[in-house]
């Protein structure tokens, strides 16, 4: 089949993509084909109008009266309530606050104060290190007993036992895409009296969660992948709606005190979700991030898990059909049903490649040892970029391979 | 004198003032007399055009590529030695991220840490709460040995003894702007050996610090006060040079990993003040806050000061002379050595008197239980503003009498 030929197939797939309008919504960079959603989200057009009102407006014109005029007081669990929503959350269930390592320090160290017999946090080692170093930091803090138990990411379910307190997991690792299961590692998680903790950064957005049909404890997530809230956006932080009254975050904060404008000596927590909040929220950040949710008003998490699935597909064929002699070989699950919305391959002299696809337009990023990443946002990509990504790919590495003559030993040996 | 003589004369100071020009830099709402920076600071109009910048040209265009190009992920120090230079601290010794209360967090943790055998954080009634509630959060999960002891402002000196693990103390007083000494009350900490860590939310741009000549251990501040950086802008955290390789954030957090991007299992803190750091740096807020600072270029804090205590004696003299049979009186101490740049007065029917006040333009605010508070930014108020901001009081005073007969009562008798 021609290039013309596959074209076409991709345009077509592009014409009857039910998502294919939500593009004119972000801005796209010209010449760019944006593989990275998964590290950081293109910008929503609303966006721009949004910061600048926020900016010129509520800052400038309203000053210290915007905290009521423009309801930023009630931005973590506005914003909150949009995230919860992608997520399966009720309303009143999810802040959007800190970072997600500040609210997984939240979450986990309220979820081993709930089981405060038990000593062991479980996690794997595909979970993103971030989150292994908070609860690194919270086993030291809390005393020399308290472990952090890693094991490979299959074994999870057979080492969940009566010693485990927090099971703290990434739905999604960060390099490959591979997916847990996440009613199932609940399930067992709870039959063992275990907290369920599970970090959505790789989720949110990209694939439909169900947060209260899975009954897990606990989560935490990112704003500025696949939500798109910007660099660095505020996080967020979702507690099950029956664990609220009891949990006791020490990070207590007074925008999570019940009456923080009252400026009592002694912290006492706020009903609800709003415990999860620490400092005073990060208007301009939030303002961002609510602009951003709102171009998910529409969207059914369903459609964007087809398309998604189609575009991680459509990849892997075409990347295997042109690359597969240069030595490249797929790092993500192939059954669709196990990986979020990212797919990696194992590539020779990766980095470099990496460098020369990003110079070619083709945006994806590297992680060590030798993974080249594609994240697929469908609510921006389409088919075609897809295939011109692999095609541009193939071209990289025909030139690695005339420029770089141990890439083509490395290649064929791989 | 009547009121076009004094016009006059404050008109006379304001054409005198070596900072009258810095005024312009800054959105001033029509119809507003500003008298409230101490808890939101005026938009800087440098922050309108830096916003448009990194939200459609860094974020948008750049993307991912922005964390290098754009030095994104350089921010927390390159933020935090703008804000170093009005405190006094050397390069490499702050960063600005996350909430003050956070990075308070981050620094209390550290300092008990520091002295493993003592059990005691020393604070004062005084301190803002949600310092408290920080303090009181860290000392139950550190364990049940641990206490906050609270004692009267004027009585923290003498409650410094060798029990003291950290002396936790904000420097000027969020209701009345009574002043600590840091200098004296550092050398007693430190005499008896207690670490010396000091909240500087409403010192920060407000009067001279020298965190290096105090030699203080640890300090907190807020970006959104004096600093001018926006709603909810990040907060900084500064560690004294030489303690900065041997503290232990317990916040272990990926960007205070010594390689946070060799996605390394185990923590591994950075070499210096890097450690300090958490989550993904908030680039939004970090570039408002960055543009605020740069406000501060040509500003000397000597002459900050000087207008500062110049603003406020005639605010005192100007509402006492005026408001003075209304029942006020100066909550805030009478010598400006003793005070930051906020004037308090306990005020009958203070909470009705505020409301009348901020809608006739001259916002300020008020604190439990009869304290009407109003910050003076020598940046962009002048002495005009002051004497007007007084009469416009008293106007409010007359209404309110005529209104409220109980308020004549308790006018009286107070």
């Amino acid at each position: 089949m021609g290039n013309r030929t596959v074209s076409d197939k991709w345009a077509a797939l592009d014409q009857n993509d039910p998502l294919g309008s939500m593009r004119d919504k972000f801005h796209i960079p010209d010449g760019v084909i944006y593989l990275d959603g998964n590290s950081l989200g293109c910008l929503p057009r609303a966006a721009v109008t949004r910061m600048k009102d926020v900016v010129a407006v509520e800052w400038g014109n309203s000053l210290i009266r915007g905290w009521n005029d423009h309801n930023w007081i009630d931005m973590p669990v506005s914003v909150g309530n949009k995230i919860g929503r992608l997520i399966g959350a009720a309303l009143g269930t999810v802040v959007a606050a800190d970072s997600t390592s500040v609210n997984l320090t939240k979450a986990l160290s309220a979820a081993l104060q709930m089981r405060p017999d038990r000593k062991v946090i479980l996690s794997d080692r595909g979970n993103f290190p971030a989150d292994l170093y908070i609860a690194q930091g919270i086993a030291r803090v809390f005393g020399p007993e308290y472990k952090l138990k890693l094991v490979e990411p299959e074994d999870v379910e057979s080492a969940l036992d009566e010693t485990v307190a927090v099971m703290m997991i990434t739905q999604v690792d960060y390099r490959t895409g591979r997916m847990h299961d996440m009613a199932q590692l609940t399930k067992r998680a709870h039959n063992v009296g275990a907290v369920a903790l599970w970090d959505l950064a790789h989720s949110a957005g990209a694939v439909p969660v169900d947060v209260s049909a899975t009954q897990i404890d606990l989560a935490v997530g990112c704003g500025y992948k696949y939500l798109n809230g910007g660099p660095g956006a505020p996080a967020f932080v979702y507690v099950r709606p029956d664990l609220q009254a009891n949990i006791e975050p020490f990070l207590s904060g007074w925008m999570g005190h019940a009456a923080p404008f009252d400026f009592d000596l002694d912290y006492r927590p706020s009903e609800g979700i709003g415990r999860m909040t620490v400092g005073t929220p990060p208007i301009l950040g939030l303002s961002a991030l609510d602009a951003a949710l709102d171009v998910w008003d529409d969207v059914d998490m369903g459609e964007v898990r087809a398309k998604s699935i189609g575009l991680c597909d459509l990849f892997i064929a075409e990347v295997e059909a042109r690359c597969g002699k240069f030595g490249l070989h797929l790092a993500s699950p192939r059954d669709s049903a196990r990986r979020g919305s990212q797919i990696s391959f194992h590539c020779p002299n990766g980095y470099a490649v990496m460098q020369a696809l990003i110079s070619e337009g083709v945006i994806g990023d590297f992680r060590q040892p030798d993974v080249i990443r594609f994240g697929f946002t469908p609510l921006y990509i389409g088919y075609g970029d897809v295939g011109r990504a692999a095609m541009i790919l193939e071209r990289v590495l025909v030139q690695e391979l005339w420029r770089n003559p141990s890439f083509q030993t490395r290649a064929k040996v791989t």
